[in-house]
């Protein structure tokens, strides 16, 4: 293509020259770990996801329309086009909210890159380090939006896990795609001019479907662009376009600085309770505070867990009845983990639990109170039976620097999705096929990992 | 379904109800012989536009996917999944931008809807008169929201036929799947919170692509819904829904209004000349002239066309040297129509033509100018050599109410884009089956004259 607008450097432009040249060997150390881990936890949540009903919709209607059986189906034995593997992988892997976040792109990063890079991935027989550029790529992508756009984009009603991420999943797949800059641009270009997703969805199925829209409308808009379907080459800054339609905080200054950080990766937050995760602060304090003293639940006088007032409107349930209401309950999670379960579990959250005696006891001696001013950690004091007090302050939203204990909170986290489902000898595999994903030039066997055993292991 | 929210009278399920009621018995007799024009225009421009390369490329990309050969690809050899085959022939059907407007919608409403109804109805085995219904139904749901949503929406960027579109889509898919009240609500908010298409694309292949994913989206949505994925069922007024977030000019008011309405196809605008929309007037009025006074281009002194200021960033290239530059010139246009030169062929405006001396030479009398205060019509005052003047006012957005001189107009439009490619014959067998689709329960040899031959007949 050689159609590229006489001013080389606007945004769109700008963003496309940097995913074209994206390489390898010029991803920092700790980015290429957390992405390998995102990539992991992506497979974790996507294989436990894939067993809710709003997956088996999807997998329904592929098989309906058919397809040439291109890319694995994470979690389950069938296979499906590219573009169909990227929809259902992204929806599933949201389908539980359970998938990481990140504070710049003010969404989940992962769910809609990672499912292109593996359902693409497995198609052009990419390598690892191939698939560990692409997204990284993507990733960047999303945060760079994210600044650019600013905050009045999610405030507005957007779901930026959508609309920035149908960006990150084109980004991606035209890397993987060897897409050069004016391509990559068109490629944004017909990706933008189809990114969509409401909050006022969140609650409902299409929640997750906006990941894997946006994953599978970024596999078409790469693919598109390969075949030299046209496009505008400046979607994002142009009159009409995404950002003057779609926010009203745009900000080229914080593009510019966006765009000089050399990988967003690195910031990933993983999310370790199968709760909302306003509650995550709570629980990480509450369960620090019973590891670092030894007291037991039986020694607990009272419980203060202090949050900033938004969180009342959002995960304050007082006195949960149902699985789903209790990840909204900062009382009855902490009680949780006061009682020692682990809220790392997706299937502890049901409705039975939240009629366990011992349970309601404890959440009845923990009182939410809000800071007198914003504060990003939640403080829980504990006072025992015998007059001591403890407090711990958490704030789950700094990401780790110590990579190595994130890996082994990411391991316990993906057998406790992954074990019942593909056994945990699949699990271990998988787990150390991510940690060396760069290793790999030929990825066929990791692929067959992924897919369900005839007859699953659900004893194990 | 049974969770419909507790204010059933909330626009969205107002809308659902008049949706799942549809019933062909209730369609004003003039919105369905305008309906039948409208789907007969649809397959001409469709098969017209299937040779454009974007179509080209939509077909090679649902090859290399793959999919159950379900649906008829207009006018090609292929067949597709439906899905497949509504995103192909929607985009095709909008590839010359010849397809039909209306005011209500701001937009193309026939060619997110006809895909729809097209595929779905030929894989589902649905009657005529089911097509007519669903076909109706989905126009109707396009001008009721472009009532709602008002000017902003266009104005802020947003391209109607793509947006609206995409819930005119699901409409008809609902009703063809003959979803209940509830599960056509969710169709639309799957519909709804994928909705997309940006006005900064016209002028590249996205512009058409816009339709066909409208329609895709819409069968998508249907499908989903039918097979109990959830969605708000409230997704155009909810609190950051599709109007909050897509309009700034919501009017209830106008919502009302316009639900009241019995069909607002019977006002569909037609387009016979392969230029840009703001040229039909003035070409109308010059071959008008012409015609009623039978004098020669030879005769002409002078013409002057007096049209909107607005026109003059649009469609008044003054010498132009390309059939793409001639389309969007009031003065080469009506030299053409003085010269009594068949406009609505696609392919006679060719770099050729715009330089054939006689052509430059009327085109060199013409003289544009504009009304002193904006004016809907287009008003041409020839001046000949003998002195004589004569005047003419034209506004082709006036719905034409003399159907059967429509249905001519449309004939010959018809012929012109389908003779060379299906050849006289099929063309002529075609008209027949829409002035008829009503009578027809099986509709398999419709389909299969909507494919090419094998070889075509393009010397006919």
């Amino acid at each position: 293509m050689s159609n590229i607008p006489s001013s080389a450097s606007s945004p769109t432009l700008q963003l496309a020259q940097r995913i074209s040249s994206a390489i390898y060997a010029n991803i920092p150390l700790p980015a290429l770990e957390v992405g390998k881990q995102a990539l992991m936890d992506f497979i974790g949540v996507t294989v436990a996801g894939m067993e809710e009903p709003l997956s088996q919709i999807l997998i329904a209607e592929a098989e309906e329309a058919g397809g040439h059986p291109q890319a694995t189906i994470i979690g389950s034995n069938s296979r499906a086009n590219v573009q169909q593997a990227a929809l259902i992988n992204g929806s599933a892997g949201h389908a539980h909210d359970y998938d990481d976040v990140h504070i710049n792109m003010g969404g989940h990063p992962t769910v809609p890159v990672a499912p292109v890079v593996f359902a693409l991935g497995e198609h052009l027989d990419s390598s690892g380090s191939d698939l560990l550029t692409a997204f990284i790529a993507g990733v960047d992508v999303e945060c760079i939006l994210g600044r650019y756009a600013g905050p009045s984009h999610y405030a507005k009603g957007w779901h930026a896990t959508g609309t920035l991420g149908t960006f990150g999943a084109a980004a991606a797949a035209s890397v993987l795609r060897k897409l050069d800059t004016p391509t990559t641009a068109a490629a944004l270009g017909i990706a933008g001019t189809q990114a969509a997703g409401l909050k006022s969805q969140f609650g409902t199925m299409c929640k997750p479907l906006h990941a894997g829209h946006a994953a599978a409308t970024g596999v078409q808009a790469a693919s598109l662009a390969s075949r030299e379907f046209s496009s505008r080459l400046d979607i994002l800054e142009a009159n009409q376009g995404f950002m003057s339609t779609q926010s009203e905080s745009v900000s080229e200054e914080r593009f510019s600085v966006a765009l000089s950080n050399r990988a967003f990766a690195q910031n990933i937050c993983f999310k370790y309770h199968a709760a909302c995760y306003l509650t995550h602060s709570s629980i990480e304090a509450v369960s620090s505070l019973c590891h670092a003293n030894l007291f037991a639940p039986g020694d607990i006088e009272s419980v203060e867990i202090r949050v900033n007032a938004g969180h009342f409107d959002v995960c304050n349930i007082e006195k949960p009845t149902t699985g789903l209401e209790a990840k909204f309950s900062l009382r009855f999670t902490a009680a949780m983990a006061m009682a020692g379960i682990d809220t790392s579990s997706i299937s502890i959250f049901t409705d039975k639990l939240t009629q366990q005696p011992e349970l309601i006891a404890l959440a009845d001696k923990v009182r939410v109170t809000a800071h007198a001013s914003p504060k990003p950690e939640s403080v829980v004091t504990m006072t025992l039976l015998n007059g001591e007090t403890h407090t711990e302050a958490v704030n789950v939203a700094i990401p780790m620097t110590d990579l190595n204990a994130q890996w082994e909170k990411l391991e316990r986290k993906f057998h406790a999705l992954v074990d019942s489902r593909l056994g945990s000898e699949v699990a271990h595999d998988l787990i150390n096929y991510c940690k060396t994903l760069d290793e790999y030039d030929d990825l066929s066997e990791f692929y067959c990992l992924l897919s369900a055993p005839v007859t699953a292991p659900r004893s194990t």
